[in-house]
C-alpha cells in the first residue's frame, strides 16, 4: 500500500485539535466518497479563508476586513472593553448578544508552567489601547483558571494609574446545574456572590 | 459579524463525521493560527487527494493507481476473497498483517431500515468476480450486526451454485476483555466456539 496522498491527508487531519487516527481516517474516507459536495467545496473554502481572513491589528480578532467589523462598528460602545484569551471566546460572547462593547484578544494567558510571559501575548497593545482610548470599564471574560487570575491581576497592576473600572464574569451555579453535583469552591463563590431576589 | 469565508469553513467542518460546532470552530481557529504549517499544506494535500485518489473498478478500494495495488500484487493469493463493508475495514484488516488475499468493498450493507437493497452496493460485481475468478474461499469481515448477517446470508444464497468455502470472523472475548463486563450473547458465542488448548 503506497497510498501517498491519502496517507498524508490522514496524517494531517490526525494532528488537528480533537481528532485522532480513527476520526482522521473516517473523515478522509467521507471526503473521498463525497468528492463533489464535500471535498471540492472544502478545498475552495479553505483557500478563500487562507486568502481573505486576517487578524485585526487593533483587537486581534479575525475577520475578512481590517480593522475588523467590531472595531469599526459605530453602534458598539467605545467605553467598555472586553478582554478575552482567544478568538473563540469572542464568538462565545457574541452568541449571548449581551455585550455591545469592544474586544481585545490576548492570544493566550500568562502561564508560568507553559513559559508564557507578557511579551508573548498582546498585553502591550492592550495597555496602549486603554491608555489612549475612551474606555471606562474593562471586563475580563476569562475561563475560571489560575492562569486567568494571574493574567487579570498582572494587567490590573499595569493599569492602576488609570481610572478604569475592572470587572470579571460572575462565578456561580450554571443554569440547569444541580448543587449536589457542583464543586465546593464554585458553590462557595455562588454563596458569597448571592443576590437579592 | 459578516465573516463569510470563516463561517462557511466552520459550517463545512461541522458536517464532517465526528465533528460538532465546537470542534469545528476549534479546528478552524487552529488552522488560521497555523496558516503556513497547517492550513496551506492541508489545502495542497486535499487537492492532491482530489486529483490522484480513485476507486478501484475491481475491488472498490481506493488507491492512487487503478486497478489498485492490492488487486495487482502478484504475491497476494487470488484464492481467498475478503468481503468488507467499507474501505476503512480494508485498512483495519491490513493493519493486522494477517490476511494476504484479495478484498471486495461492498460500499455498505443491506439494510431494510435504511432502504439499502442489493442494487445499492457492489454485490453484482462481487458475484461476477466469484463466478469468473479462481477464488476458493470467501471471508466475510463484517461488524457483528444484524445488517451484516443479512448481507452475508443474501450473498451466500446467491452463490450456492458455486463450490466456495464461506467463513466469517470469529466471535469471542476480545484480548484484555473481562468476562464480567462482556455481554451475554458474546460470551455464549465464545463458549460455543471454544477451542482446544
Amino acid at each position: 500500500m503506497t497510498m501517498h496522498a491519502l496517507q498524508e491527508l490522514i496524517e494531517r487531519l490526525r494532528r488537528l485539535p480533537g481528532l485522532g487516527p480513527r476520526s482522521a481516517r473516517r473523515i478522509a474516507l467521507h471526503m473521498l466518497k463525497r468528492r463533489d459536495d464535500t471535498l471540492i467545496p472544502l478545498i475552495q473554502t479553505l483557500e478563500s479563508v487562507c486568502n481573505t481572513v486576517q487578524t485585526c491589528p487593533r483587537c486581534f480578532n479575525v475577520d475578512v476586513i481590517s480593522p475588523c467589523h467590531m472595531c469599526t462598528d459605530p453602534t458598539r460602545m467605545a467605553t467598555t472593553l472586553c478582554v478575552v484569551s482567544d478568538v473563540n471566546d469572542v464568538w462565545a460572547m457574541e452568541r449571548t448578544h449581551a455585550f455591545r462593547g469592544h474586544y481585545h484578544v490576548l492570544g493566550g494567558l500568562l502561564s508560568a508552567v507553559d513559559g508564557v510571559g507578557p511579551q508573548h501575548i498582546h498585553i502591550a497593545e492592550l495597555l496602549d489601547r486603554l491608555a489612549h482610548g475612551s474606555y471606562e470599564e474593562v471586563v475580563f471574560a476569562f475561563n475560571a483558571t489560575i492562569d486567568a487570575q494571574t493574567t487579570m491581576h498582572y494587567i490590573m497592576n499595569q493599569l492602576n494609574h488609570l481610572s478604569l473600572r475592572f470587572t470579571s464574569l460572575a462565578k456561580g451555579v450554571p443554569l440547569g446545574g444541580e448543587l449536589d453535583y457542583l464543586d465546593d469552591a464554585t458553590l462557595s463563590l455562588a454563596l458569597q456572590g448571592r443576590q437579592a431576589v
